[in-house]
């Protein structure tokens, strides 16, 4: 939870470094809104809430007895949990298109739910992390959300790959071998080029009817190698036929010459295999990896330029990324990068020698908390065992003393745990300990 | 948004402060987890999640016609959203009771879901804030969850009361008018004195059908004057042959050693009549009150005996103390509270002239990004009217600007928008403007 928090932390002060604002929606949203916008899996894995009160009624003998799953379940229901962040935003915007300033920009740090089998890293409720800015097609827009997922990663210390690929430019290419209306099938194919090789790729591309002298028009372009720059430029001349592509390719490098000025920890590349599967991008498309974990992308993102035309808003264009906090967690913990993140337990634990001591104890208590240092008084006048357990099961790092010996000589006896050192001190010199020395040992 | 994080931020900063460490539970429990714990009002606001797949598997037709919706519900429905925060952490710690040192001290500030009508004041999600030490019967810990109120209220500088009763007395009391069996009942009748006044009370307790004797003897006891010490008194004096309550007021007399030897921001006070209309209390209760809003309880909390026991695990004592973020919120708003915690939004707006001055554009950005300034590029080169609109728009108090002219001179002009205040000074210059006096701008 700690660590969980700095994560969210990190994310949050970056985001409002870039002048993003949070908003929240609540967890439920109508059932209409979520239907029918992840697809047939998606509207399965939905979960749906139970109508209040009289939930039967409006449904017939009839309807009942003829059990049709799914069109009871939405004359049961009438609210969903949210599945992700971008169709409750695309619903707050269209609802709040008169109060909101474009371009408009936010974060959103919320849980999401899905009716997912549990399994490794698969939950069914989790945590997106998405900015988006709506109502601006510049691609500072774009470049923006770059130098965000790079300030962050360099917060965290996560060496990164950015991959950056553009929608037109896989349009263009599907146009250029004569395949233009199976973009879908192709983007999905060579999407999978890193983890299954150009062999695999290309047969997947012959089993899905993309014609022979097709793929093999592909073939070279997938091999493109060098830098982004000679790659773009290759690209250009084998899409210069192409308008969209071309297009794209203009959009690639303003971003590129973005990315060129500016101060990156991170690595920036252009991929053209980069697909994200997400058929709903029309323009940038975005990926980050973790350099030294082989974990899939940690964020993600892109250009959409009509989410809120389902919700009857056209022509409003946006871009956003998403960051995965479950998965960034699992890249710090094995970098061992969480570094002193989980050490904001309580730091001194004064020990319960009894009634009579309590007093005195409960002034070590009032001291500390003054100096803000995280502390707890044993509740209970147990066996110093057992305290000293609590205090180890915890790993706190100090104990405080204050016996009936100390009480008369008006002092205090301090242990640190990890060298097992013990000292007796006055009240006075304790004091100035806390206000000093205390500090290293914590 | 950023208002109540300011108040979750200032909460949590205390909870850890007294060594409490954050748990957090699924937003989904088991339906069986959750019926029965709140009252029958508590199972209708319940919301519970249609299974997904083959929910009507396991219903036969007759009890689909049958239309016994409180039946069905349960079988269409395995799950539930969480209602409150103290019954998952009962579920989590009997779940976990291995792995759990004893005494565990845990806060937990998540949303809980109820299918009220929604009103002024009452939403169908929102969040509480709980913290809770679970097995030791110490009274340390009722006065440390005061200190943890005390010390949240001082540093949100809301002036608070904090009243204390224990359930002890109530029932001896209760005892002490020989109406011990009606415990509910008169607390539930006392518990209004404030609002209604003595006469409702006495009438409501004659109209439940406590006798008139006993509302005669319980009339002086209500009517209790002076400070905690001399109504503890009197009480014991009316107490004496009352064990629970003697023992109560043994309790209360310990609670206000400890309370009265704190530095305290707050006003901790004995208040009888104080019953919280909760029935699971056994020992002390404690309610937080505003000073100078009207607006109910802000927190409050007390010591239940027997919480996991309905889980399986008997004989954990508890004591816990809740706080309610929205009334918090209220209060801070009205008393002008919030300070320039809103003030969180962009500093500093870059205006946009064009592409070929995007780049002179961009190391400004770079410059206030590494000085850690809240600032956004505007994306689109539109009209300058239409940029200051934004920065107006969005409370930005430092606007920006670098067009041709001021790139020719390898200048920047920054206009100050509270004062209309305008300069252009050299990049060198505005470095040394930026690390030094526009923190004092913004």
């Amino acid at each position: 939870m700690l660590k969980r928090d700095y994560i969210f932390d990190t994310i949050k002060r970056i985001f409002r470094l870039y002048g993003y604002n949070p908003i929240e929606t609540p967890a439920m949203e109508n059932l209409p809104t979520l239907i029918g916008k992840y697809g047939e899996e998606g509207d399965r894995l939905l979960f749906k809430i139970l109508d209040s009160g009289d939930f039967l009624s409006g449904i017939s003998d009839d309807e009942l007895s003829a059990r049709e799953q799914n069109r009871l379940a939405l004359k049961l229901c009438s609210k969903g949990l949210r599945y992700d962040l971008t169709v409750p935003f695309a619903r707050y915007v269209v609802q709040h298109r008169n109060e909101i300033t474009f371009p408009f920009k936010r974060y959103q740090i919320q849980p999401v739910w899905r009716a997912d089998r549990p399994q490794k890293g698969r939950y069914r409720e989790f945590f997106q992390c998405d900015a988006d800015v709506i109502g601006s097609d510049s691609l500072l827009n774009e470049y923006e959300l770059i130098r965000i997922a790079d300030d962050i990663f360099a917060r965290l210390g996560i060496a990164t790959v950015i991959k950056i690929n553009n929608r037109k430019v896989l349009s263009g290419l599907a146009g250029f071998i004569g395949e233009a209306d199976r973009l879908t099938d192709i983007t999905i194919a060579i999407d999978k080029i890193d983890k299954r090789g150009l062999d695999d790729v290309k047969e997947e591309l012959l089993s899905k009817g993309i014609s022979g002298s097709a793929v093999e028009k592909l073939e070279p372009v997938l091999k493109l190698a060098g830098n982004t720059g000679r790659k773009l430029d290759e690209l250009e001349r084998i899409l210069s036929g192409q308008k969209t592509g071309m297009k794209g390719i203009e959009e690639l490098r303003t971003l590129f010459d973005y990315v060129g000025g500016a101060p990156l920890w991170s690595d920036v590349e252009f991929d053209l295999t980069l697909a994200r599967g997400l058929n709903y991008y029309t323009g940038a498309i975005i990926e980050v990896k973790a350099r030294d974990v082989a974990i899939g992308s940690i964020g993600g993102g892109g250009r959409y330029d009509n989410l809120t035309g389902v919700f009857g808003l056209e022509g409003i264009s946006g871009v956003g990324i998403s960051f995965g906090a479950d998965r960034i967690y699992d890249v710090l913990e094995q970098l061992n990068l969480f570094g002193n993140v989980s050490s904001s337990g309580t730091q001194v634990l004064i020990l319960n020698f009894g009634q009579n001591e309590t007093a005195y104890a409960l002034k070590i208590f009032d001291l500390l908390k003054k100096s803000e240092i995280r502390s707890e008084l044993y509740p209970d006048p147990v066996k110093l065992k057992k305290q000293m357990a609590y205090a180890d099961s915890n790993k706190i790092p100090v104990v405080v003393m204050a016996g009936v010996e100390e009480i008369k000589n008006n002092q205090v006896t301090v242990k640190i745990m990890s060298t097992g050192e013990q000292s007796s001190m006055s009240s006075g010199d304790f004091e100035s300990f806390v206000a000093n020395d205390l500090k290293e040992k914590i």
